[in-house]
């Protein structure tokens, strides 16, 4: 099932898209339930805003060996996390905006997962009936900033560094996805959900074990090799096997 | 004035803190406008919380330059960023849950400030129009994972890591305010906020630079020198002048 966020007559709704032309209206978040309504909305009269209002967005640096390889540093021994502020989202189709302290800005095609309920020292086994279901994420980063600060966080917080979506796909499963990236159409990532070193289940026990995660939170499983820069202008694409095309421009 | 936020018969309230004996109750949250209603509600009744629900919580390290020799570390020349989840928040009195896989637990005394209304781009001349007040933190801290991991997030972001409070201050200029720390009422960390690196306006616009601030957001200005670790069964205790005490205990 794939869950849509979106505005229509500027009013905020969730709904299932269920097919080429009509999105079915859901009667409130899908966390607790998921409960369409008779209401049929058509696709092209929507606008599609990213499908998370989270609390917290928690990503995983370096859980692709060979990204790890490319950045010159170790294989951790255990998943290196860092959180990104929720004022970074943005939606399908929306713009990253190139800052102007910025020299070199990446993309970074990543798996996330959306959570579903709250969930706190979950087991690996018990990991999936916490994830409401998984979306594409691109981890927008300030290359040159996150070198210079060794702490992450500026070079990943702008405002539009977080473009999430388009949709959430419930039924998947994670372990063997094509993750790729595109700019201006040309291929630049090109791996498998199966060279993760941390598996998603893996990653919402390791995660849950620190903090309480809560229904909407979303957390992002890591990039592969392949990463380089964006220049204004640019179109990118983030494109997950079984999700579908997260595509944003950088002005 | 001093503004508290507190639970009363489970119901959560702002309010004005009036005298030693009672609490003036707020029509709602006091970041568009302070709306006192006629109720008053006695001191004793009532149970803090953190006097902030932020959507993001912005730190700073090594903003004291005796900090930053302590841990060996350079003076930056801009300021160093990380986030903490807003699950880490508790308030006064409220329990910090020493994690079983954590060896070193230090407290780390703060002035933070509250945001009162959106904030990009701010200069650091209409830094202070942002600010709605000032409150203390402790920014927790498991420092054996801090060292090992590198990224600062997962020692800094457990569940009950950032005490948060009493209540915010909101006629205060922050220039030159004592910051203190005790632990079991002995004195720690004693220092004044005239030691900042970077000041009170100067990261609020740095900040704002980067992530557009939100009402109720809070940005914490770092830590003077004197860390050190706490051990279960301490009592912890943030003082800063002209706001108050900020005490937890460690279990």
């Amino acid at each position: 099932m794939r869950l849509i966020r979106f505005l229509y007559h500027t009013k905020l709704y969730w709904g299932i898209i269920e097919d080429d032309t009509k999105v079915t209206v859901l009667a409130h978040e899908p966390f607790v339930k998921i409960q369409p309504v008779r209401k049929k909305i058509p696709l092209t009269g929507i606008r599609i805003v990213a499908p998370a209002n989270p609390s917290k967005i928690i990503l995983v640096g370096l859980n692709y060996k060979n990204h790890a390889r490319e950045l010159g540093l170790k294989i951790p021994k255990q998943p290196i996390i860092f959180l990104k502020p929720p004022t970074s989202i943005i939606g399908y189709g929306a713009i990253i905006k190139y800052p102007g302290s910025v020299r070199r800005l990446d993309y970074e095609a990543e798996l996330a997962l959306v959570i579903k309920k709250e969930a706190k020292n979950v087991t690996t086994q018990d990991a999936h009936k916490y994830i409401l279901g998984f979306t594409c994420l691109n981890d927008i980063t300030a290359r040159d900033q996150q070198r210079k600060d060794v702490q992450w966080t500026r070079a990943k917080s702008y405002d539009t560094f977080c473009p999430l979506g388009p949709w959430i796909e419930t039924k998947l499963a994670p372990g063997n996805l094509s993750v790729k990236s595109f700019v201006n159409g040309s291929l630049r990532q090109n791996s498998s959900t199966s060279n993760l070193i941390f598996s998603v289940a893996r990653l919402v026990s390791f995660i849950s074990s620190i903090m309480t995660l809560q229904a909407g939170d979303v957390i992002s499983t890591g990039t592969p090799p392949g990463i380089g820069a964006l220049k204004r202008g640019d179109m990118v694409e983030v494109a997950i096997q079984g999700i579908g095309v997260l595509k944003n421009y950088v002005r």
